[in-house]
C-alpha cells in the first residue's frame, strides 16, 4: 500500500536554467511528489551524433531531487533530432495514402525501422547508464504516448519487410521460404479472388487496393503492428532493467487502441495515462452532440473511469494519470476551459479507482511551439492559473485520506485490443465499434452504479466476479469459452461473439457456439442509425442486429417476439446492439441473479468503491439530490465510507 | 422464346471437391437451370505462368452438368494472380491522384495497358479452347463487372500513351505527327487559356490541374476510357468466338456509367446485370434519406427496373440478372435482411421485364475474404438461408408461367452514356447529374403506371412508340433531332438538350436549335436545392433552370408567368428540373396527347405489362388497396392478365 | 478628380478578326471606356520559344483605340504554354500532399521557381517594349488574380530552397551559413520537441508533418511565400516602368488573403479586384445558410463594399473593379441569375465606395473552355445578354454624375494579412477565421449606416479619424500600439489583440499589454459554436473568448458578472467573439462617445457617403420604406445629396 501523490510535468530545457530552484521549490510548496522530465529532451542531450551535453540534465534532476521531488525520467525516442532522420532517411512512417510523415512535430518514426530501433537502444543505453542509480529517479517512462497521432500503423518499406518476416513466423514451415505460404494461403481464404502468394515475399501492405483488401490479410496487419511497438517498447525496457531498478512505466495514450496494451503493459512496472477529458470530449469520445454539449466543460461521465479501470489492468493493480487537463488544451476542434471544481473531481476520480499518482500537464505553460495555447498550473508569466488551486486543494485533502488499496470489483468488462481490430476491419455497419460497444456497455455498469474490474480476455480468475460482460469479442479461444462457461458468474455475452476464427473467418458450426449456450447465429444485418427497432418492454436496436436459433429462455425480444437476448444457464447472449434502455435492464437483470445491489443513478452521477470509502462525482454543473444522502453540489466529488 | 430460368452463382475452387455433387443435387432439387462459374479461378487454373490445373474445373464442370445444370464459363481477367502483376509491374491502374492500385482485391489493371492485354487473351484463348464445345457450357461471361470500384478510369502511363493515340485518331492528317494538332485545338477552343499543344505527344490526362482542365480535354477523355473498355471486351468475344457457339454475355454492374453499355453490348448476345437492391439503396441510388429509411428492406421501387429496361436494351432483347441479392450484403455502409416476400418480387420484377434468367448471388455464403458476410442462397454452413425459400417458391411458380416474349413498350425514354459524362465533367450545379434526371423522368412514367422501353441515342425505329422521353442529351447529332421531330411520338426534351457540340462547345445558333421547335435558350442557371422555384398549378423547379425564348405553346410555366416548358407541335421543351410533381404532369399531358391510357398509382406500388400478363409490385411493407382489384399485401407481387 | 468610366474584357484571339471592329463600335456605342485585353494571350503572341505573333495584337490594339476605347494591357504569366513547362519541368508548384500541379488550365506555375522568372521576365519585357509606348494602352494588369486556385503556397523544390535562403536573410549572421540558425531556433521554440537544426538546409517546408508543425514554422512559411509574390509582381511592374508610363494596376481576387495585398500595391498605381457577389456568395463569404439563400440572387450586402473599401486602400485611393459579374458564373457550386437591377446596383456600388472604373467579365461569353457557361454582356450568338441593358443605364447616368473625388471616412478599420495567416496557423477553435472576425465587425459599422476605411496596420494618419476598429491582430507592432493609444480615437481592440510576438510566441508580460491599458488576457478558451454564451443586456459569445484581469470600466458583461469588453481612456478591449447584436452595442457606444452619428439601417439596406453624395443601396428584392425618405424600391440604388 502506498500513499496517493500527485505530480506534474515539466521541462527544464524550456526554462532558463535560473528559474529551475524557484521552480522546484514551488512545487513541493504545492504537495507535488513527481516530476517527470526528459521525454523531449533528445536534441538537448545530444545536439549532434555522439556529443552529448549532459550537464544541463544533470543539474535539473539534482535541483528536483534537492526540493525533495522524485523524478520520473522519460526515455527522448519520440523525438528523434533532425540528425537522426539524415542518417535514417527512411526511417519516417508512411501514411496509408503512401506519404512519408515528415520532420517538423513528433513521433516520426516508423516502428519497424531497424537503424532507427538502434538508434534508440543507443540513446536509452545513454540514459539508462547514466541515471539508472540516480537517487532523485523514482521512475522511467519508455518513449511518450505510443500510437498518438495515428503512428501505430505505417506503411513503409521497412514495415512490409518486417511484416512479411512476421507472417512467416506465423506460418512456419519445415522447408521452403522459412514459411508455409500454402497455409497462409489457406488460413486466409486466399483463394477467394485468385489472391494466393507463392512466397511470402509476394505479400504487399493492405493499402490502395482497388477495393477492399482480405480482412484477414488487414487483421494480420493489426496484429503485426501491435507487435512492434510491443517489441520496440521491450527493447526500451530490457536496457533499463539493465541499469536500474526504479519502476517502468509508460504514458498510454486515451482510445489509442491500435496496439495491445496489456501486452505492452506486460513489460512495465506501472500503467500510466493521459487524460484530457475535455480534448477527448470534442475528438474522440463518440459522444452524441447534445451530450458534448452539455458536459463541454465537464468531460464525459464515463471515459474517464473507463481508461482508469483499463490501466489497472495493464499495469497489473499499479497505475498512475501521467497527464492530467489542468485548464484548456490546444489540440482539440474547440477548447473549452473546465468548470471550476473539475480539475479537483477529475484527481479524485482517478485515485478512488486506484490511481497511486496523479500528475499535472503541465507546470508552466510553454509561450512557443506546438502547444502554446495548452494551459499548466502556471501560465506562462508565472502566475497561477486556475487549475493550480484546484490541485492545492486536493494535495491538502490527500494528506489525511487513506493510502491505494487493491480492490476487487464484483463486475468484470473484458476489454481486447483484438476484438477491437477484428471490428475495425470489418465493422459491417458504418460507424459500428467495438470500442463504442464497450464504453456503451461500461456505461450502463456505471449508472447502475456498480464499480468495475476491466480485465482482459485471458484474464485466470473469472471466478472473483459476479457478473461479467464480454460483448462483441469477435474471436474467442476455446480457453475463454470454456472459462465464461464454467467460471459461476452471470455472463452476458454478444452481438458478434466467436464470430471469428484466429484468422478472420466464419467458424462451422456457425457463432457463437458456445458451450453450455444453445444459440446460433443465423443472419447478420447492420443498420441504419436513424431506424432502430422496437424491443418490447422497453429499449431500441441500434445498428446492428442478429437472428438467433436457440433453445433457451428467452430474456430480450422484438415486436414481432423474435428473441434478441436469450439465456442458457449463466449465459446470456444478446444478438443486437442496444440502446442504453435496452443494456439497463439486461444490466438490472444480471445483477438481480446474481444477488448484486445495484442502483439508478441520477443523470451525470456517477460512483465508485475503494476499500474504504464510497466516492460520489456529479459531472452535472447543477446540484443534484442524492436520495438520503442529500445534496450534491455541481462539478463536485463527495467521499463517504464504504456502505 | 424461351423458357424463364433461374441459376445460381458458385464457386467450386471455394469449397471441397467431396462436396460438390451433394451441392449441384440440391441445386438441382431447388429448380435451377444455370449455374454460373469460374470468373475469379485464374488462380486455380494457371498457379504458375503457363503451368495449368484444369482438372478441377473439368470436373466441376462435369459434376453439375451430370446434374442437369447448364454452366455460364466467366473469364477469369478481373482477378489476375500476383504473378501476372510480377511480369507487369506496371498493370495497375493508377488512381486521379496519381497512386497505383494495388494488388489484394480485384480489377486491378487498367485497360490501357498492352502487355495485360496479350495475358488476357492468353488465358481467354486457353478457357475457350479447353470449353467451348463442352456441352455443359451453354453460355461465357467475359470478366466480371467491368468499372465496378471505380476502374474505368486510369490516369496511368499506359493510359497516357493510349489516349494520345486516341486522339491521333479522332483528328487525322495526312502528314505530321499521324495527327492534326491544330484542328484539336481548334476543336477543345485551346486559345482560352494558352493551352494550345503542338503535338498530340503535349496531351497529359486531365487530372491534378491547378483549376479544373478543359471540359473538351475532359470529355475525350472519358469516350477515351469507355472505349478502352469496349475493345478490351471485344479482344475477349473475338477469341471466343473462334473456339465457342454458346452466347456470350457480360454482367454489368447497377449504376456504372463510366462506358458506354450498348457499344459493348454490341459484342455481346445477352446482356446481364448485377441487382443488388438494398445495397445500391444505400450507395448509389441517390434516394433522400426519407426513402433510404422507408424502402431499407426493399429497395428502391424504380432502380432496379430502370436497370432491367436498360439491359434488355443493351442486349437487343435478351437479358438476364447474373447475379440477385439473395440476402444482406456486406459492402454497403448499412447491411440489412430484406424484408420477406422481397426476393421473390424482385426476381418476378425482373421476368416482369423481359429477363431470361434470374441467377442468386451466390450458393453458399463463404466464411473468408472480402465477402464472408455476403449472404447466399445456404449458409455458410450449408443450412438454407431465408433466401433459399423464396427461390424455392419462384422455381414452382415459373413452372406453369408464360415464356419469356418480347414486347415494345409504349413508351421510350432515351438514355444516352455520352451524356452522362457530359453532365459529370460539367454539371453546372453541385449534385446534378444526368442518371439522376433520367431516374426521375423514369420514376413519373413508372408512378403513371407506364411500361417503358429504355433506348439508345441512335435506336432507329422511335416510330414504335407514343410517347417518348428524352431528357438532358446534351450532345444531340443531327440525325437525333430530325429523327424526333419526325417520330409522330410525342416527345418530352430538355432541360440541356443539344446543348453542346460534339466537342463540348456550345453551338451558335444557342441550343436546342431542333427543327420544328422554336425554343431558344437564352440563359441557364443552377439553384441552391433549398430555394426551389414554384411552378403555376403545382410542382417546383429545383436545381437548374433555363430561360426560354419561344414561339411556341406554354405547358408549364413560373409564377412570374415565365415559360418553363413550352411545346411547339409534337415536341415538348421542358427548360429546368422540374420535381415529382411538375414531371407527372408532364407526362400526364403526353399521355393524354397521345391517347395513351395513365394511372396514378398509390405509393409504392408500380406495375409492369408482358406480353400476356400486368405485373404488379408492392414495394410497401403494408398492404396496399389497387382500387377495383382488392388488397395487394407488403411486398408482395400481383399477376393479372394482360389488361 | 477623374470621370467614372466604364469598361470591359476582351478576348480578341477568341473571336474570328473579322468580329473586331464590329465588336468595338458596338462597345463604344454602349458608353464604355476600357478594355483590358491580353492577359491569357502568351500562346498565340508566343507560340513557339522566341516566334513571335505581334500582328494580331497590333491590330486589335488598333482597331479598339480606332473606336476610342483605351486598353489594359495584361501581362500573360498567368498562363504559359506547354513549351514553357518542357523548359523549365520543375516549374509547376506541388500541393501540400505533395502533388505536382498540372498543366492544362492556368496558374500553373510556382512564384519561386528562377527558371520561370526568368521566362516571365522575357515576355514580360517583350510585352512592355512593343506596347509601353502605345497611344491606345492606357493602363498595364500584372498577371491575373494571384492567388486564385491556392496557388500561393507552394511546397515545391524551388520553394523549399527559396524558403531557407529567406530564412537566412530574417536570421543574419556574420559567419557560418549565412545565417544564424541559433537565433532561429530560439525564436521558433525548437527545443520544444527537439526540432532544433543545425543548419538552415536541414529545414523543411511544413507540410506532411506526423502532427501540426510548429505555428512559428508555418507562420514563417506563410510569410516566405506572400514574399515571393511582391517579388514576383515587383520584377514585371519594375521592366514595365522602363518602358511605360502608363499607369500599373493588377487584379485581386475576392478573399484571396494568402498575399500581402497593400505590399504588392505598393508596386502598382491602381489596386483592381474582380467582383463576382453571387459566386462568392456561395463559395467564399461565410455567410450562413440563411443567408445564402435569402441573398441568392442579390450577393452578399457587405462583402463587395468590404473588398471596395479594402482595395481602396492597397491602391492609395486609386482603384477599379476590373472584372464585374454581369450574370451567372460558371464556377461556385450553384450558379444563379442576379436578380434584376443588381448589376446596376453592384456597378453603382463600386463608385459610391470610390471606384474611378468598374469593367465587366466579359464582352461576350465564350462557347468553349474552361468557362463556357459564364455570362458575358453578350450571349455567345453576339445578342444582348440580360446584364448588357442595367451596363447601359449605368453608362446613361454616369453622364451627369459626380467625378471620382478622395474622401476620408469617420471610421477606420485595420485589416492586417498578417494577422489573417496567424489565425489560420492556429485558430484555435474550428471555423475561427480572422477575416470573418474583421468583416463581423465590417457589417455592424455598416448596419449602423458608416462610410468607412479600411487601413493597414502601419497606417500613418490614425488621427483623422474619430473611431477605429482593430480587431484580432495577433501582432502589434510597439509603433502601432503607441499610435493607437495616442491618436485620440475611440479605438475597439481585442479578442487576441498582441497575443503574439513577431515570430508567434506568447508575449510576457501576457497580452495584450497595451500602453494606457490595463487588461490582461488570463485565459483563452474556444468554444463550440452551438454553445453561446449570453452577455448581460443582449447579445451572445459565439466560439472564442477570454478571461480578463483588468483596472477599467467593464463596457460588456457576462451572466456571472465576468467582463467581457473593458474600457480604459479611449481605449476598448473585447475579450471575446460578439455576436451581431454584441458588435451592434460596442459601435454605438463607440461613436456616442466620440459624438458620431450613427442609424440603425433596416436589414438588408446599406448606405455610403461620398464627397458630394449618400448613396442608399437595397440588397433586398422587396422594398423597404427609409423613415422619411420613402420607399426604395428591391435591388435598387438611390443617390441623395450629402446630409
Ligand atoms: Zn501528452
Ligand atoms: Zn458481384
Ligand atoms: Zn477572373
Amino acid at each position: 500500500m502506498s500513499k496517493r501523490e500527485l505530480g506534474v510535468c515539466y521541462y527544464p530545457e524550456h526554462w532558463p536554467e535560473a528559474q529551475w530552484a524557484e521552480d522546484a521549490r514551488r512545487m513541493a510548496e504545492l504537495g507535488l511528489a513527481w516530476v517527470r522530465i526528459g521525454e523531449f529532451a533528445w536534441g538537448r542531450v545530444e545536439p549532434r551524433p555522439g556529443q552529448f551535453n549532459w550537464g544541463w540534465l544533470d543539474r535539473a534532476i539534482e535541483v528536483l531531487g534537492a526540493h525533495g521531488l522524485k523524478v520520473v525520467l522519460g526515455t527522448p525516442t519520440a523525438t528523434p533530432p533532425k540528425w537522426v532522420l539524415d542518417r535514417h532517411p527512411d526511417m519516417l512512417a508512411v501514411d496509408a495514402q503512401g506519404r512519408p510523415r515528415k520532420f517538423g512535430s513528433r513521433r516520426h518514426y516508423c516502428f519497424s525501422h531497424p537503424g532507427y530501433r538502434q538508434e534508440s537502444a543507443r540513446i536509452v543505453t545513454e540514459f539508462a547508464r547514466r541515471y539508472g542509480r540516480n537517487l532523485h529517479v523514482g521512475a522511467w517512462q519508455t518513449d511518450n504516448e505510443y500510437g498518438c497521432h495515428d503512428t501505430v500503423l505505417s506503411y513503409s518499406d521497412a514495415a512490409r519487410t518486417a511484416f512479411r518476416d512476421w507472417l512467416r513466423a506465423r506460418f512456419p514451415a519445415q522447408d521452403r521460404n522459412g514459411g508455409d505460404i500454402e497455409a497462409l494461403n489457406r488460413a486466409w481464404g486466399n483463394v477467394f479472388w485468385s489472391m494466393d502468394y507463392e512466397d511470402f515475399d509476394d505479400i504487399d501492405l493492405p493499402n490502395l487496393t482497388v477495393t477492399e483488401p482480405n480482412p484477414a490479410h488487414v487483421l494480420a496487419f493489426r496484429r503485426f503492428s501491435s507487435d512492434q511497438v510491443v517489441q520496440y517498447n521491450r527493447m526500451q525496457a530490457e536496457i533499463i532493467r539493465q541499469y536500474s531498478d526504479a519502476p517502468l512505466s509508460h504514458n498510454y495514450m486515451g482510445r489509442v487502441t491500435e496496439f495491445d496494451h496489456y501486452k505492452l503493459g506486460e513489460d512495465l512496472d506501472i500503467a500510466t495515462w493521459d487524460s484530457y477529458p475535455l480534448g477527448f470530449l470534442e475528438d474522440r469520445v463518440g459522444a452524441g452532440v447534445e451530450d458534448q454539449r452539455r458536459f463541454a466543460r465537464q468531460g464525459d461521465p464515463d471515459f474517464q473511469a473507463f481508461h482508469h479501470d483499463l490501466y489497472r489492468a495493464v499495469g497489473r493493480g499499479r497505475w498512475w494519470v501521467m497527464e492530467q487537463q489542468p485548464g484548456p488544451v490546444n489540440w482539440a476542434p474547440y477548447n473549452p476551459a473546465p468548470a471550476p471544481g473539475m480539475v479537483r473531481l477529475w484527481t479524485w476520480e482517478a485515485f478512488a479507482h486506484g490511481a497511486e499518482a496523479v500528475c499535472y500537464f503541465r507546470w508552466r505553460q510553454a509561450p512557443f511551439a506546438q502547444e502554446q495555447m495548452h494551459a499548466g498550473l502556471l501560465r506562462p508569466d508565472s502566475a497561477e492559473a486556475e487549475g493550480f488551486d484546484e490541485a492545492r486543494q486536493v494535495a491538502f485533502e490527500l494528506a489525511d485520506a487513506p493510502d491505494v488499496q487493491p480492490v476487487t470489483a464484483p463486475v468484470a468488462l473484458i476489454f481486447d485490443y483484438d476484438a477491437e481490430w477484428a471490428w475495425a476491419v470489418q465493422p459491417h455497419g458504418k460507424g459500428l465499434s467495438y470500442f463504442g460497444l464497450v464504453l456503451d456497455h461500461y456505461r450502463a455498469l456505471r449508472r447502475a452504479g456498480l464499480s468495475v474490474d476491466i480485465i482482459p480476455p485471458d484474464h485466470d480468475a473469472l471466478a472473483d466476479y459476479r457478473v461479467i460482460l464480454a460483448p462483441g469479442l469477435m474471436h474467442m479461444p476455446a480457453r475463454l469459452k470454456q472459462a465464461l462457461a464454467e467460471c459461476g458468474a452471470q455472463v452476458l455475452l454478444g452481438p458478434r461473439s466467436a464470430a471469428r476464427d484466429a484468422h478472420m473467418n466464419i467458424p462451422v458450426p456457425l457463432p457463437p457456439a458456445l458451450p453450455g449456450l444453445k444459440v446460433t447465429v443465423s443472419r447478420c444485418e447492420s443498420l441504419r442509425p436513424d431506424l432502430p427497432e422496437a424491443i418490447e418492454g422497453g429499449g431500441q436496436i441500434t445498428g446492428y442486429r442478429e437472428h438467433l436459433e436457440h433453445d433457451g429462455q428467452v430474456v430480450l425480444q422484438d415486436a414481432q417476439g423474435r428473441a434478441l437476448a436469450v439465456r442458457d444457464g449463466n449465459l446470456v447472449y444478446m444478438g443486437a446492439w442496444g440502446d442504453a434502455r435496452a443494456l439497463d435492464r439486461l444490466v438490472a437483470d444480471l445483477c438481480e441473479r446474481s444477488g448484486l445491489a445495484h442502483m439508478a443513478l441520477p443523470d451525470g452521477v456517477r460512483c465508485r468503491d475503494t476499500a474504504s470509502e464510497r466516492f460520489w462525482f456529479n459531472y452535472n454543473t447543477e446540484a443534484v439530490d442524492l436520495p438520503g444522502m442529500g445534496e450534491l453540489p455541481g462539478c463536485a466529488v463527495l467521499r463517504q465510507p464504504c456502505p
